[in-house]
């Protein structure tokens, strides 16, 4: 994917229909990758978004720590690395290697953007009021990346257990909302 | 739309996909609705669900006063009265009246069911310590009700400016995550 640089006011129309993203975070030097659908848009501009990160998963350590991640959005054509990142702990592996995603440099992260993604948000912690109790950390985007060529993204929507549901056709219709 | 109660434990599996919903409140007999797409999963079970609702949304009063709420999920059908509800102020506007929208009694909260909505969450607020920085809340479901008849629904997935993503086809991948 080739991104560019996308407008911070263009976010939420990438993260509000609720796709499957793979979380990037970086400690000590070493990058893992987690699959997430537990996300919301927070507030337009700048984009504050909310994820849900639990104690349990082994990005917590390093989203706290670190306050840094990069949100990246993945399509259809890499679901099986998708499923793959959501099945195995990065405490055990390296995903990049294991499922032959490409690191690239943050600008203002070092958590790294992959490569195979058509987006990608950089973001810095901003609110951890709700982190012990529930995982919910409120990150707001720093920098925004897209490849503008995308135009319908076949993003992934989780139902459950492995079903994921593909994302359709778009309809427009007249509206005063943002 | 004839829902059937649905076991608290399948909520997320009709949340985490990211659909545009229909939020209802009821304050002073007085019901309204509200459309929504900010909105993430916080735990599987009991299941609790994170609302966005700013304090610039007619809707935040009620749910602050009552801290209760149904979460309606409508599909594609009924685009139009989405949008609809999406533009207008429930200050001014009687919109169950104004888009036959049909009140079902709930069980457990005061806030209405809609009855064109094949799946519909009673909530209670458990959480308002980001209310007044984020309009965050985190709510329960308390009780769940569904159509079984319908397998997959045509949900709707706001990608900003009244364009929706309609859901498209399922596929499954072998996978260990809930």
């Amino acid at each position: 994917m080739q991104k560019k640089s996308l407008s911070l006011g263009k976010v939420y129309g990438l993260l509000e229909p609720g796709p499957v993203i793979l979380l990037t975070t970086a400690s000590r030097g070493r990058a893992n990758v987690m699959t997430q659908s537990w996300h919301t848009m927070i507030d337009f501009e700048p984009p504050l978004v909310g994820l849900v990160v639990s104690d349990r998963n082994y990005s917590y350590a390093a989203l706290k720590s670190t306050k840094e991640c990069v949100i990246n959005i993945p399509t259809a054509d890499i679901a099986k690395e998708v499923v793959g990142c959501g099945n195995l702990s990065g405490q055990k592996v390296d995903k990049f290697k294991r499922f032959h995603l490409t690191r690239e440099d943050a600008s203002m992260v070092q958590a790294p953007l992959i490569q195979e993604c058509f987006a990608s948000f950089e973001c810095r912690v901003v609110d951890t009021k709700l982190a012990a109790k529930y995982g919910f950390f409120v990150v707001e985007v720093v920098k925004a990346w897209m490849d503008p060529s995308v135009k319908n993204p076949e993003t992934l929507h989780h139902r459950g257990k492995g079903v994921f549901m593909v994302a359709g056709k778009s309809i427009r219709l007249p509206s005063k909302m943002l």
